[in-house]
Formats: structure tokens, sequence, C-alpha cells
């Protein structure tokens, strides 16, 4: 830079240089590139030759990125620089016009927005699998009954297909809200300039439409300044990573001796360096493990735009080491949720002999006494006052006699022991989106179709 | 509860009791008792006796609680048994009927659907308001140069308008936010039971549509373990209060005496205890102070479903606090930057005397000689070392002798006095979304239309 | 305040006034004000008469504080504010003269300093009961063998007491942290005025050896913008506010049916609304969720003072009520721990049993393979394979024959059924700080001894 | 390992494996089995050949490892794995050996706490250099005033040197932090084996002597789930990191046309891609934009941690990433800072132009009517009054003349227009840690001994 007197200082350099990180936008930055040699040929600023003879250049420069033959020296700053360097060693003095018209500020918001929608789709694409996955599994345990629970005490029976598709539903949303967040990509910072726009009449909408963005963005100033679709990104992650935790949480529970609800096939698990005997779900303990480091990465950021003065500050340099690893971490994620579903192998006895747990019965002895007349509070009064007698008597609720049933309520009689037989429990929560057989087939088709809508907005 | 022996121990009672803060969501857990009242005898569960009976209590608590003559007891876990408790004080035994076919679970599901919903409408109406200060402000200021900063080095001038602007365009990417968080909340948990739906045949979509749900949540389980509506009324206050705490940022900033640019009315000023001089922005302070408490409310939510097995779980109390903070901050953040924005005094010569520094025009002046030939990145250098030049001679640009500028480069000739007569730099950047006022006119038709689309929306 | 024509705007005032909560610091504030006033009157800046009447209403004050009688205005910003008010209403115009050679900068970061050294030391005092619990837990089940867990999995088993002395040294690392907070808060703010001293030669140390500090901050510009001791207190309560949440954790995982490891005393358990049969660990739950919120408070502070120049800004008002909520939250914590701890019911059998699954003695078999000769890794290996074959065969260890042994290795004679025999698993592990009994005992001792130690040092 | 029949999936692997950044501890896991090997030997399990040609081949691998030449395989897991199969592919089976009497969980526990010591005594070693340069600094800039700010807005003045030695006191208390999480590495993990300790009689205390640790950790459990070591880390870094941040943000304050206190070191400095006339403080930034990484990264260990059972969990492998990055970002921000510091040039005149703005003077204005008997409540008042009148007659305060002081006072004589002299204002902080020139020599003399205590703790 030329109004400099010293060379950088080498830690200056090491604070500042960012192409150690950012040369992962290599391609976007060389479309960009292209788009804008296009627009500036057709605006007139270009001849038609240096246009085709910087075109030509950027393609070797794609290719050299592609196939990995493509050098960083230590002077180049960042991927911007690196990339206008190579090409003016391929192009000559011509490269140097690339940069009219622009700015590192537009080119960097551009090449990062480019950047979010392409990773966003790839979450819905992971998303999706996922979603499949979950369906698959629904089908194969359809009238699989377990344990339902609430703060961890069994609560209510439930079909493990109706437990798996929660967290379809989950996931669904998290599908939506990277749509939210392509969407946030698709105002075009390029043609800013450096924050006030630029000397030249450019065609924006014309960069626009071939990189595949739906505008421009609106104000130059915030168009440098805005890193709110990184935001939306990373927001969305975190909230799947969140999802993706209490999964793997639920893994590693059901996959202990105590639940044995769920093992895990050898290729998803690890043993001990020291004892023998360990099978040890890893991976669900990671999926558990990742998700506040996603969120981490959205408080940093969330940090680094705190009380910043507009328009480009040199702060917004940290977007791209959180957005990166934020997306590497959902990736691997994702792929490791879909592979430990599809692999697992649930273990239909424990979750039969655990749902089959008689206490888990005792809402439904509540609403017995409810149909025959008494208010729901004092039916619950009455069960609660059972549970105990039998927990003293060491007694399941169904070894009850009927004369220490008439001891709590005189409206308890032969339905009581039938309500008390399995499984009637399970089909008796007949309403909407309820457990019972009927809903989760219900539930399993209205998944199956949001599916297949998802598959058709894609296609 | 029947099954216990003991009553709770004083300290369980402190960390477990909710009553202190959820009683913010009566108004809401009445309006959903009345509508399930109303399902509960249109199917048939109760009689119409019981449910006009249980509707005439109903209104009479919310009476109560509207006008705060309802009193919360000691023994009054949550506001949901509080107001049970209540209603079945004025109804007598059938106030027990209430909680026939459903559960705290969904219960409180839903109160938060609908305080959500409600809270995001309301921060959409104050983002609304904020939107027409500033473009009013824009209008106001329309044609006022003033230095437009990159790494807070003035960089090129632009129109204050332009610069308001910018912050219109982020406070509607937020509205959008809200927008999307308020559909998020459009699927009725009420029904889903304790987390298995109900041994009845309730009819949710008749309780949904009285409430002003969109649809009934799919999946009981889901229903009551979800919040995801939450975090995104969090994820999206979060990043509208880091735009505020820039906006906060730049107040400050502006009202320093180094840059003298705003003057806040007294009104939303404070002076010091000890310094009889002192005016100071402590609003705009706590503008930007505030926005890692909103994130932080964001995170800690985030960190307390982490790893939760399904389905509701006690750890799910911790929502309502973060939420209600982050609420009231946004809310009187949201009035406080309206108020401070269109109280206080732009001073025009200050930021006119700022806007023209000539080194503003480095840009314009590499552009010349991009327009003669030279490409961009050499002309940027011959403009640096000017640049550098005419700081050691303690010269303007524009007293650089024409002798001196052909030590530099001879393509400088007096067009480069021209580019240096002030204002022409402003009104070069013509680009689109660029600064040149015929730009800015554009912009800000835009954004009159955007926020008259908004309020059709509303309308 | 004089140099202001306009009262504040109503908005304004509501994100502007802190005596909604920094009424919480009055008794410090008090005591502080009657230091400042007798450290002025030995300086001579105070009559002795002056001082005697301001020292007489501070302690009116400080009885109407202590009775519930003292009265905040609608026009008292903050608690300084208020306490003034009050005592210039009872003092007359002498009260004017209490805020000499000070100013609000110092008072309040003064304030802060005296609350969290009396906050530190209670956490001090909660925590030394919390290991107290651990250690009489420990005791009464020094030889109750349990599975001890790695990944969730069955690993080797351990003494109940060795699982519970675990929590101890992490609750005696908390206990030290806070000691380095409290130490943090050792040097006095007062008498750094509003940033540069005041200009009075005033007595700092004597206000400090008054008011029970052990220095006065060398830097009055560092006097009043630092906040650090607030974040020594955040870290220190994060980090035990982890701990808490995984003994939170532990416990609601014991309490399941599928553990049955502890049953909570009723006076720490939860019923249902809907679900009679259920108890549940609410507290433990709560105990878990409440550290992001801790934690979340550390992140809001640190955000709030990111970037801040010297000296105070309004933003540091925001440290009050991320303190004061930790404060509360770590108080009720730590007392709910203690409290399930000594009332909770450990069950034996439940315990004993799943210690007694024969693949924990795994590592134990490996090791006899070891002193026979075999490297460690080739131990493994054996054992590994050992275990395959009796799953498969759905055999325990033990039932394993001489002749299936020994396709495994001709090492395993009889020994390897003694290895076997329950028990020598745990008392094999000879090594400082295992499990096996004498080294439990040992343990035991020096946890008693480390409690002694603190127990001393306060007294 | 020998119980599983698959092989592991790619997937798997890929969210598995730690050896990309584990392989960073590769010399603290070589040097600690060392220790083991020679403490093996010494217990007699290992004789003392085996002993010695294990110790010479882990010293083949260590020269590897400083020359670049180790090699990791995709097979190798993690670090540990690569060195121990390395070491067997060169000492053949006795290789396997060296895994007696320990386990990766403990093996891993002591890395960290000898990775973490270290660094904590680099970070004190960094932070001691930047005690120097600002020691140097403030020497250098002993006698000049420049405005002291409160709420960005001009408050009193103070000498350059005291604002300068603010930054010692904060960077003194970092470097205290660092001190005690470095005492909180001293408690070995190493013999806790997986969990329980190990079936040797083993002698910890002499590896923890031969490896630097004051003690042995005294329960097995806690070992090896035990990171607060690292959290201590964290938690110094993201208070320092803060530290830096306010550094960070002043000099970019400092640095702008506004303030034009100070000009950084070209070296220091970056230009812009496409305006010529840009010097932009960009690793002043860079400090800035750092702190809320350092912060999420102890956020995200924290909610790592969160709620965990005993003892080891895989979810604990992230404690890794976590803190090298922290680390390296604390390394480039304290050189960074001394950097910036000992290179850039204050600028006196400014400097000293913004310290003459009278209005500095207005508390000295109200204590001089305080020595002559009024409150200060009231002096305070008469000054703001005598501001606002100076402020809308658009003159000085020593412009207004003796009648127009007579409105407002009849105690305002000729001294008022002395202390209106300039200068006087910053010798009259007289109060100890005041700005006055004696009491900043006094302090500068204390910063001076505290730094030689330092140096004389490390000699």
């Amino acid at each position: 830079m030329g109004r400099f007197r010293e060379p950088p200082d080498p830690v200056f350099r090491s604070i500042n240089t960012s192409v150690g990180f950012d040369r992962r936008l290599a391609a976007h930055d060389i479309a960009q590139s292209k788009a804008h040699v296009a627009m500036l040929a057709g605006s007139g600023v270009l001849s038609a030759e240096e246009a085709e003879q910087l075109t030509g250049c950027l393609e070797e420069v794609a290719a050299e990125v592609a196939d990995g033959g493509f050098e960083v020296r230590p002077d180049d700053e960042d991927i911007h620089m690196a990339i206008e360097r190579r090409l003016t060693e391929l192009a000559g003095p011509v490269g140097g016009k690339l940069h009219t018209a622009r700015s590192r500020n537009d080119q960097v918001a551009t090449d990062m927005a480019m950047f979010v929608r392409e990773e966003a789709e790839s979450a819905q694409v992971l998303l999706a699998e996922l979603l499949g996955t979950l369906i698959d599994q629904a089908e194969r345990h359809i009238d699989w009954p377990m344990p339902g629970y609430t703060h961890l005490q069994r609560a209510q029976p439930v079909y493990l297909s109706h437990h798996l598709l929660a967290y379809f539903w989950m996931f669904k949303r998290d599908f939506d809200r990277f749509a939210f967040c392509r969407d946030a990509c698709g105002e075009l910072p390029l043609g800013a300039g450096a924050l006030a726009g630029v000397n030249w009449n450019t065609s924006r909408m014309r960069v626009a439409e071939e990189l595949g963005f739906e505008a421009v963005a609106a104000n130059s100033l915030d168009a440098v300044s805005n890193r709110d679709f990184v935001l939306d990104y990373l927001s969305a992650a975190s909230i799947c990573a969140m999802h993706l935790s209490r999964l793997g949480g639920e893994i590693v529970l059901w996959s202990s001796e105590e639940f044995g609800f769920l093992e895990l096939a050898d290729s998803f698990s690890s043993g001990s360096s020291i004892m023998p005997q360990k099978k040890n779900p890893d991976a669900a303990e990671l999926l558990r493990a990742k998700a506040p480091r996603v969120a981490a990465h959205l408080t940093a950021l969330l940090g680094v735009l705190h009380g910043l003065p507009l328009a480009y500050n040199k702060d917004m340099q940290e977007d791209k080491e959180h957005l990166f690893d934020a997306v590497d971490t959902l990736d691997v994620c994702l792929r490791a949720a879909a592979g430990m579903l599809s692999t697992g192998i649930f273990k239909r006895d424990a979750l039969a002999e655990a749902a089959g747990d008689e206490f888990l019965a005792a809402t439904d002895v509540a609403d017995l006494l409810v149909r025959r007349g008494l208010p729901f509070r004092e039916a619950h009064g009455v069960v609660s006052s059972l549970v105990r007698h039998a927990l003293e008597q060491k007694k399941k609720l169904s070894e009850l006699s009927a004369e220490e049933l008439s001891q709590f309520s005189d409206r308890l009689d032969k339905e009581y022991y039938e309500v008390l037989a399995a499984g009637s429990w399970l089909d008796s929560k007949v309403s909407e989106g309820g457990t019972s057989a009927d809903r989760v087939q219900e539930q399993l088709g209205r998944a199956k179709k949001t599916l297949e809508g998802i598959g058709d907005a894609k296609a």
C-alpha cells in the first residue's frame, strides 16, 4: 500500500491475515469476479477483449483452486488479494482492472452471502435425509410400545414410532429456519463499493441475476456492514444442534445397560483403551456435545457486531471462522444422526417390558372415575392415594382387591381391572396428535406428505 | 399431591415455585381455559350447565386479574394452580372438572405460544414505529453531507439520510424475523395432555380456532417439549438488540465533543452527580449495553434445552424468566431508540465540515485515472503516493501544484482539481443503492413503500 | 440537573432508572457514607457537628431501610440519590455536604465491591455446608458398591462413598474460587471521584480500614471502570453451577425407574397435575437447568464491557441485575443440593445388583493376563474377544468353561474364576485415590481435614 | 477393538477422530509416558530392560514429533493411539506394555493439565511484557495532559500516563488470574485409570514429581471428569481478552480523525483496497473483535459439561479445540497489544488542546464554592446553571464577566478565574490514586515495584 513506509510487523501480519481460512471462499470469489467482469464489459467500463482475457484467466485460477494447485503466498493478506495477484500474474497489467468499481468490502459480503446460501441449502438436503430416516424408522416400529417420559420418570406409554416422529417435527422446523436463512441471502451486496456506492453506473441487477440473487441490497452502507444472514444461519444451526443434542442424549440413555432400549451398530460405537467389555456411544455423546459449540459461534458473532459503528469494520472478519466451524460441525452432526438412527437396533422386549409398568395407567384410572362423574381433580386425588397404598403394599395396581379399592372410592368396579389390562392405555389416547395407533398412522401420513412437499419444492 | 406423605421443604418450594413470574401468563391461561371449557362442552365431556358455570367463574377470575385483585397464596405452585384454586373457590367442586383432558404440560406450552405470538406482534408494531421515525429523519436530512466511515476512519462522504436509511433496512429485517417467529407460534399444543394425548376424543381444532392458532401440533410429545418458538423470539430479539446496540454506539460517538454531530434532547440525557457541565447520553449507552443481555437469554435457553430427553422436563420452566426479561428489554430499547432519534438535533455544520475533508475524494481521483486508462490497481498506487506526499507536506490534495502532480502521474490535469471540488464526490456515487442524491431519493421511495406494505399487512 | 431545560422523557426514565434493583445496595451505600463522613470530618472538610448530624441521620435512614419503611420516589434515579434525598429531608441543607469529594462513579463501585465480598463469603458458607453433607453421606455409604460409569456405560464398580466424594473435591475447588473472588474485592474504589481523583486531600486508607478493605485502588480511572471482581464472582458461580448441574443430572438419572438408585424425599419432590402415580425430581432438574442461566450472566457482563472506553460508562449499570440474579440463583441451588442429598434415600440392593454385573471385571481379567506376562494391549484384545463370545452365547463371563477359555488364551486358569468373584474388583483398585476400601477411607480422612481447615480459616 | 464385528463407519470416524487437533499434545503425552514407564519400572511392573527399551523408543518418537517427521495414520483415532502405535512399531510387542495401569481417561486429563499449566505460564510471560510496555509508555508520557472521559464525554483532564497505568492494573489482575489457573493444574490425574483407580500399587506421587505436579488428584472419578482447570484458563483468558478489547476500542477511537490522539505505526496499520488515503487500525479492531471469541469458548465448554454424569464422557473431547483456539487467540492479541502500544505515536498537541476545554473545570469551580461553605449539592446546582448560561451565550467559562457570575452566586470572585487557568485542574486531584503529578509518580513507582515482584517470582 503506497502510503505506508514500513512493511507490516510479523505480529501484525499474524493477527491480520485471513487467507488461512478465507481461502474457503475462493470458488465463490472467482464466480463473482467473472460476473463482475461481464457486467463491466456490458457497461462499457471494460472492453470486450479485456473482459475475455480476464474471464479466461479467472477460469484458469478457478481450475487451479479446484485441483489444489492454487498457491497462497506469504504476502497474500486474504483470498481476494491472492486471487487478484495470481490473475495479474496470468493476465498481466489488465488484471489490475478487475477491481474497478468494487471494494473488498462489498466483495467479501458477496462471497459470504453466496457461501451461506449454499450451506443453508446443503443443511436442508441433509435435514431432508434425516427426515426420511425418521419416517423409515417410525414405519418399522409403528406398533412398538415404550414408556413415554416426563421428568425422566415413566409417565404414559407411547409407540416408538410416535416418539421418533416427535423428532421429525423438530427437524422439519429446522428445515424451515434454513429456508428463511436462504431467503435472507437474497440481496446482492456487490456494487456497494467500500460503503457509499461506486463512481460508475454499473448494473448491479445484472450481476445479481448471474449469481442467483433475487435483488440488490438497497443501501450501500448496509450492504457492507450487514452480516444478518450469517446470524440467521448460526441461529438456525444452533437450534438444530440443540435438537440433535436431545437426540444424542436420548441415544446415550437408551444405550445404557439400565435402559437397554437400543444397541448402536458396531460401526457407530467405540471401545475402551482399558476396559475390554465397553461399547461406548461416542458419536451420540458428541452429537450432544457439539451443540454448545454451535451456539457459542452465534453468541460470539453477536458479540463481535455489538456496538459497532457503520459501515465496515475489521472486526467483521471474525464472521468467517465462526461460520465455517458451525457449518462443518452441523454437517457431520446431521450425517452422524442419520447414520446412528438407520443402523441402530431397538430392543422390542426391553421397551415393551418398561411400557408395561402398570403405574403408567394411573391417569386412565383417574379418567375412569371422571367418566363416572367425579371431577378430575378429585379423581386425581383418589388415584394418588391408591398408588401410595400399592407402593406401600408392594403390589401392582391390578393386584389390589376389590375391598382395598373400596377404601378409596365406591366407583371402582370391574372396569378398573379392564383399564389396567395393558395396551388399552396406549390406544385410549385418541385425541388428535395422540399416541393411539390410528392417530400415529394419521400423523405418519402427514409426515410423509410433508417430506414429499419438500422434495417437490427442491425439484 | 396424594401420594406424598411430607409437605414440600421450604428450600424446595423456593426453587420450584414459579408463580412469582408466571402470573404474567394469567390472562392467556384463563383465555385458554375458557376455550377448553367450550370445547369440552361441545364434545359432551361437560354439560352445558357446567360449562356455563365454569365460564362465568373464569370471567370473574379474569376480572380479578385485570384489576389487580387476584391474590396468589403461598401454596400456589404456579399460576395455573392459582387460577384453578381460585376458580374452585368461586365455582365449588365443578372447578375440579376444568382440568379434564389436559395437563399442565400442554397448558403451559399453550400459554407460552399465545404470549410469544402477542409479543412478536408487539415488537413488530414498535419496529414499524421506529421505521417511520427513520424515514422521517431521513427526509428531514435528505441532503446533509457527512463522512461515511470504515474502520472508524473517514472513508467517503455520504448523506445523513443515506446513513439513517441503512438502519431502516436493518430493522426491516428484524420485522421479518418477528413475522417468522409469529408464524412459528401457529400450532396449538393444548390437547397433547401430559405427553401422549388424552383419553377423550376432544376437538383440538375447535380450540385452535377460538384461540387464533392456525393448526394443531401434529405430535403430542413434541407439543409439550417444544420451545422452538421461544428460541425464535429470542433469536430475533438478539439480532434486533444488536442492531440497536450499533445505533446506540453511534449516538454515543456522535454526541462526543470530538465528533459533535448530534445533540440529544435534554429529555433523553443525564447529568453527572459531580461534574456540573456533563450531558451524558445514558440512554444510548444502555441501548448498547442491553444487547448482550438479550443474547444471553437466548444462549441460556439453548443451554437449558441442551441434551434434554423428551418429553417435558422441569428444566423447561426456565424458559419464562429468560423470555420475559428479553421482551421487556426489547420493548424499552425500541421505544428509547425512537425517542432519541426523533428528538435529537443533528449539527449540520459539524457534519459538513467533517465531510469536506479532501482526503475523502482519493477514490474519485483514482477513478479519474482509471477513466484515463490506468488499471485501477495502478491508479490506487499512484494516489496512495500522492496522499503520502500531501501528508508529509502538510498540504491538502488541492494544494498540490501541477508540478508536484506530474511527479506521480502524467495523466493528472485540471480535472484533478475539479474532482476535488467538494460535493461532486458524493453525487458521483451513482450506482444503485449508492449515496448520490438521486439514488437516495429512489431508496427513500422504496423504504416508504415497504413501510406502507407493512401497514397494509397489519390492517 | 441544572444545565437541562426539559424534564426526562418517561421512556428515558424507564430505561435509565435503576432504583428498582439497586436498592438492594442500600445498606452498603449507607455504611460507606458513614465511613466517608467520618473521614471527611477527620480531614477537616466537615466539622464535627456536621459529621455527627449526618451520621445520625444516615442511621435513621438505615433503620428505615432495615424495617422496610424506606420509600423510593418516582424521581429517585437510583438508590444513591434516593438515600441522599431522604438524608437531606432529615438533616436539612447539610445533607448536601455528603457528596463532597466523591462521585456516584466511585460510590457505586464501592457498593458493588462490598456486595460481592459479602456474597462471595456467603457462597463459601453454603459450600462448606454442602461439603459437610457430602462427607456425612460418604460416611454413611462408605462400603456400598455401585457401578462406576464412563460414557454412561457401566465401567468398573466403585463405592458410593467414592462417587459422593468426587463431588466433595469439585465443590472444594469452587470454595477456593470464591476465596480468590473475595480477595479481588480488596481494594477500595472510593475516593477515585468521577475518574480522576478528587480535589481534597482525603484519607482513602482510613475509609478502607473502616469498611474492611485491605488497600485502596491504585488508579482512579481503573477504580471506577473496574468490574473484574463481579466477573470473578460470576465466573466462580458459573463453574459451581455447572458442578451442581452435574449433580442434578445424576440425581434425575438415579431417580428414574430404570436406574432406581435413589429415592428423593417427598419434601423434595413434585407430583403431576394429571398423572397420579408420578413423583418427579423437579428440584434436581432445576439444579441442572439453572447452570446456563448463571453462565449467561457471565457472558452478558463480558459482552457489556466489551470494547468500552475508559472510564465509567452507563453500560456498566448492567452489572447489577446480572450479578443479583446469579447470587440468588446460586444461593437457592446450593441449598437445594444440600437438602436433596441429605434427605434422599439410596437403594442399596439396586446399586449392588448393578455393580455385580460381571462384565465390569473385564479389566481385572486383562490385568490377570498382564501379570502372567502378556503385554496389556494384547491382554485387552484377548478379553475383548472373550466378551464378544460371552455376549453371543448369552453367558456370564463366569459361566464360560475352561475349554471355552482355552480358545482365547492358555493363561486363563482357576484364578480367572476367582477374579470374577464379586467384590475383589472393587478392592483391587489399590492405587492412591482409587476406590479400594482403604483408599476411600484415606480419602475421607483427607476430606475431613480439608473441611476442618476451612472451618478454622473462618473462625 | 476385539468385541466389534464391523469397522467404523466413515461418518463415525469423522465425528469421533481427534488426532487432527489433539496431536498438539504429543510432546506432553510422550513426557508423561516416560514418567509412567519409570514409575512402572520402579514399582516392579516393568523390568529395567523393558523400561529402558520403552524409554528409548519414546525418545525416538519425541524426536520425530519435534522435527515434524511423525506421521499420523488414518486409523489413529487420537494422538495417544498414534504414539502407542508408532512406539510399538519401533519397540515391538513390549510397546503393548506401556498402557499397563493407566487409561486414556487419566492420560488425556494429564496431558491437558500439563498443557494448561504451560499456557498459563506463557500468558503470564506475555502479560509481564505488556506491563513493561505500559510502564515505559507511562514514563515517556508522564506529564501529557489529555481529557479523561466518562460516558465518552470529556469529564476531567488526566495525564496520559495515568490513563495508560489504568491498563497496567487491569492486566496485573489478569496476571494473578493466570497464577490461580496455574495452581489449579497442580494435581496429577494419572493413575486414576479409567475412573476407579488401577489394579496396581503404583506410585502416583513419583510421577507427579517427575512431571512437576505438586500433588496427586485425591479422587479417581474426579480426576478423569475434572476439567475445571481448563475453565479457569478460559475464564482468565476471557477477562483478559475483554481488557484487550477495551484497549483496542480506545486505540480505534484515538486513531480517528475526530480524536486524533494517536497515530499507529505503519507496521501496525492496513490500507484499503479502494480508498488510497486510508490508514486503518485493523489490529486494534481485531483486538476488540477477538474478545467474544474467547468468551464463547468458555461458554461452550461450560455448556459441554452441563448436566454430564460422572465420570468421563466423550463430550469432554470438546475441551480441546475450545482451549487451543483460545490459547492461540490470546497469544496473538497480547503480542499485538504490546506491539501497537510500543510503536504508536501519541499526538501531544491534540491531546493538550482537548484537555484544555474549560468545561472540564466545572467540578473545580463547584469545589471552590464548597470551600466557601456551600453544600456540594447546591454548589453543583449553581455551576450547572453557569454552564448552561455559558453554552447559550457561546462563551467559555472564563469569558463570563464578574457581573454575570454574580447572577448565579455571590461567592464567585477572582479565584474563579484562577481555578479556570488550565493545569491547576489536573494537579488539584491530590487524593491517593488521583491524577495529580505527584500521585501519578507515586503510582508509577508502585507499578514498577509490582512488575519487579513478578520478575523476582519467576526468577
